[in-house]
């Protein structure tokens, strides 16, 4: 019934493959991730005619499995020249599951010197590419309201911003939001709208008109499973609705967002400060989730109705955690950027010194209308405080820098548009916090030594999401960690790597993962839905290592070696304030992570 | 007799060191490297404390053998991670030669935030650190006339401009001229002035007073051997002093420089024209060795004893060759730059489709000026014009777009001073044409493959001088290949590595290997003097190979795979016009080069 599209942009055809037997299983993460390991030449260029670029919703995607809307993206990294796969919420998922389509996979590139652009449109056994110059040298905000007018059935949109247009190394995917059809939801990592941009792709939109919800092969399971599932999700702390003795209802996820992270990270010392320089800022509660909490409130006290900021806010159909939000303007309570999480506020805010909640949403707007990758961009900007050429601390001077990337003509532009690995190396700045050549996120590793060990061996570069180890060493998750450092970093990181590369396939968020590690019920919940949708029982650490393999193997066909898993040398020569550590994972206990898998 | 400067700027200490016997008869090359190999961490930062700064004269340095004043230097580089020597001509090998000291290592670095500059000066029996911040900041040939005018007796002064100072990777290292103090003299690769920045030492000033001639163990020998050398290159087409039928001289270098080649190579169709779009140039007679003698000749029979201008300038005392020039201003016969050599005329010349060679002496002079390697910013600049921010031809911006660089807060001055592989990402460039993240030199590798095959293969990233195939390809030595795709590629680049690793650490310059290789006297003559200088027979190829397999060793250390022994994608896959042809060389024949060594 599902099917794969694939589009050849060299002469701008396209055919509807059939799925094969070995690919019935391969889903979001796990689908990109083969067919960019076994399609893929790994010495290719990035950036040219022989990579590809693959979307493939999540498994469940389009079901009625809470939070299940899912999209990964996968292709050769321009970033890290290794695999990637970044996926994110939004609707598209939920489309092209309803629609059957397991994956689209785009490949050649137009002609040098074209100058042509084209968006794919797909729907229900139907696809078209069509050229649309109007759509691309324009910012996110202006092209998605273009593509809900081109197509009024309201569809899913996905694309680049100009950032990818012009290849530049920290372009994300971005993906329309469920009600306001902003561009808030990123697959950002990796550079990966880069490599759409080389396709000149600047859009794929999804219609589900005539399409169905797919149905499971057992479908008591598939009921029985997504209901633990769901109820697990509400009654956990992070996820859940829960109420206080008044009955006000609370919930981490839901009244803060996932910025609840930030007074958090900041007491354990963990919140990276002025380029990971410190591990503590001191106005972190300014900034915090509780902050655009405060603001939210305040702004629908004083505007009543013409208020439009939230929090509690879902990002697609069927997403009961609603950890996003919308962050209103100060002075009008208009809405100003859709969401504002947790690694945004901190790299557009701590990581440059910088207290003002509203100069970071503003931050973030520019990122979501360039089409730039908050983390890397955030980092970035960091490296032009560390070499001097703009003070940290200054909002408005970021907030120019980066306005700067509108223009195709402004050297400053294309530096803030290149991730922190190459403004860092233009810049003469010697602590350049990158593996594989992305960007840290929001926990500095040396207090937090197992999403280190996550950051140095992950495939996919420094990334949080791919063994977010923070749940227990941080949160206490299935049993708080007291001291970090007696926890075996390698089994704690690869158990999270494993586990979060099946979870990235399902289409379900990650953010379940706390639900479903702490509440026994909530992960048969999750294993049942999987295992009766596909009618086949499926080990959760296999199915993972055996994505996980494909990307190593991936990675060490394009030449990486152990030597790439490693974190730059300042975190192991410099203390970071106020714990004063160092990150002290031995070489080999990195190495454990994968030896012999 | 000799011995070791060993320098620590952790606490500005230093102290001599007796070279161990293992050491003896190592120098030039094969000393910056040995000691790089065995006691810098692979793995280490490049621009913090634990990289080391190595310098070391050639063995036979402050002799009476021609030709023979090369100095080393070496470090991790910044530019390609890898292991890196770079050699120059100048004064500063002479006389370090003259008071015995055999290196000079410098390790360590100030604490972070130091604002203070250092100068290293050393003497006979003699050496200090002194502190002189007004040497900082500001161009080379003011901070080379500051060198003279606080040291009377005219020393050898080597350094770094602004573009090290400052950590950018296309910062070199200069030397000073053997007449105009001029800083020409370019050990200028592997971004290694930036090494010499980051542990805050502008200059290294060597006097010779109280030094003597080093003196052979096999004194007959060495005579016997040297005055062989010396008429070898006397006789020798391209470095000798040969009379036409009316007793007129020529020969090419002397005539001519090394810019000699640019006609040669626009002929055989392999000059990097316009970013690597094509192997000849419209305009190359205008920019050629020819073009240079000319304008010479014309400004001497302008001005008289006023004219500045030369060729057939050497280097340093005992140069025979005197490939050097002094090119003049056109308007007012008065030096412009020394020397304008081939890389450089190509690099910010034909490579650029500039066709104008004052422009092309006053980026060469900005160069200079700035601490910048004429190979790496040429292509640099060329990746402004590939992405199009400034036009192919466009001199007088590209000259605008350099002297960016004086201003530490120009975005634009720190991207042309970063190397064409940062800037070439930062623009989204998609062609960049470097090996191991160094740019390629003046010869196209698609028609010219087993010069490629060098470029792929040497550890010192895309370098002709580490394996000088042209010699056999092009300029037809030891018997002209009339198709070079008959060579065994592997064995040809495998047998020039070998053998310049061996000239590389004796002192003499490469330039020499014209007649060595052509005339066997000569060749004789070489091994003679140097098996005499140290009173013990060496093989050539065994001792050159020792070299490179420490280098290698390091590379692999650093995470150095097959994967990085590969020239960018487009050469294999764009047909480099008139002759349009492709780098066809297997991956297989590639690896041969090393395979088993």
């Amino acid at each position: 019934m599902s099917k794969i599209l694939r589009v050849n942009m060299n002469d701008l055809s396209f055919k509807w493959e059939k799925v094969k037997p070995e690919q019935e299983q391969l889903a979001g993460r796990a689908f990109t991730s083969t067919i960019v390991s076994t399609e893929v030449d790994p010495t290719c260029h990035p950036l040219r005619e022989r990579n590809k670029f693959v979307v493939s919703p999540g498994l469940l995607a389009g079901t009625s499995a809470p939070s299940s809307g899912r999209l990964s993206v996968g292709a050769k990294s321009p970033l890290t020249s290794g695999i990637k796969e970044s996926n994110a919420g939004g609707i598209t998922a939920t489309k092209l599951g309803r629609i059957g389509v397991k994956g689209i996979i785009i490949e050649g590139a137009p002609p040098k010197g074209t100058t042509d652009w084209y968006i794919i449109h797909v729907g229900k056994d139907k696809a078209e590419i069509l050229k649309k110059n109007d759509y691309a040298g324009i910012g996110c905000y202006e092209m998605i309201a273009k593509a809900w007018k081109d197509f009024p059935s309201k569809p899913g949109v996905i694309g680049c911003g100009v950032a990818g247009q012009r290849l530049m190394k920290a372009a994300g995917i971005f993906g329309n939001n469920i009600e306001n059809n902003d561009p808030g939801r990123y697959a950002g990592r990796g550079g990966i709208g880069a490599v759409l941009g080389s396709k000149h792709v600047v859009a794929i939109i999804s219609e589900d008109t005539g399409g169905a919800v797919p149905t499971a092969k057992d479908k008591t399971l598939f009921e029985s499973g997504r209901k633990a599932l769901a109820k697990a999700l509400d009654t956990q702390a992070v996820t859940g609705v829960l109420k206080d003795p008044q009955g006000k209802p609370f919930g981490a996820l839901k009244n803060y967002g996932t910025a609840v992270l930030i007074n958090i990270l900041n007491e354990a010392g963990g919140l990276p400060t002025r380029a990971f320089s410190a591990g503590r800022f001191e106005n972190a509660a300014k900034v915090s989730g509780e902050a655009i909490h405060e603001l939210v409130d305040k702004t629908k006290a004083k505007f009543g109705d013409k208020a439009e900021g939230k929090y509690g806010h879902p990002c697609h159909v069927g997403c009961i955690m609603a950890c996003s939000n919308a962050v209103p303007y100060e002075n009008t309570g208009k809405m100003h950027v859709s969401p504002l999480e947790y690694e945004t506020t901190w790299s557009l805010g701590p990581n440059l010194g910088i207290d003002v909640l509203q100069d970071i949403a503003e931050l973030n707007r520019l990122c979501n209308d360039l089409g730039l990758d908050t983390i890397e961009t955030g980092n970035t900007l960091a490296m032009l405080m560390e070499s001097g050429m703009i003070k940290f601390g200054d909002g408005p001077a970021a907030i120019a820098a980066l306005k700067e990337a509108y223009n195709p003509k402004s050297y400053l532009g294309r530096l803030v548009s290149s991730g922190a690995s190459s403004a860092g190396h233009v810049l003469g700045v010697t602590r350049i916090p990158v593996v594989k050549g992305q960007s840290l996120p929001a926990y500095d590793p040396r207090p937090i030594r197992g999403i280190g060990v996550t950051y140095a061996t992950t495939p996919m570069g420094a990334d949080h999401t791919s063994g977010y180890t923070i749940a227990a060493e941080i949160l206490g998750i299935k049993g708080k960690v007291t001291d970090p450092r007696e926890l075996k970093k390698a089994d704690l990181s690869r158990a999270f790597q494993a586990t979060t590369a099946y979870i990235d396939s399902t289409g379900y968020c990650l953010f379940i993962a706390f639900a479903v590690l702490d509440i026994d019920e909530g992960f048969k919940g999750m294993t049942d839905s999987v295992d009766a949708f596909l009618g086949k029982k499926i080990d959760v650490t296999e199915y993972g290592m055996k994505v996980l393999k494909a990307e190593r193997d991936f990675n060490k066909r394009a030449g990486f070696t152990e030597r790439d898993d490693r974190l730059p040398e300042f975190f192991r020569t410099e203390k970071l304030p106020p714990h004063n550590v160092t990150f002290d994972v031995s070489d080999g206990d990195i190495d454990a992570v994968y030896k012999g898998t």
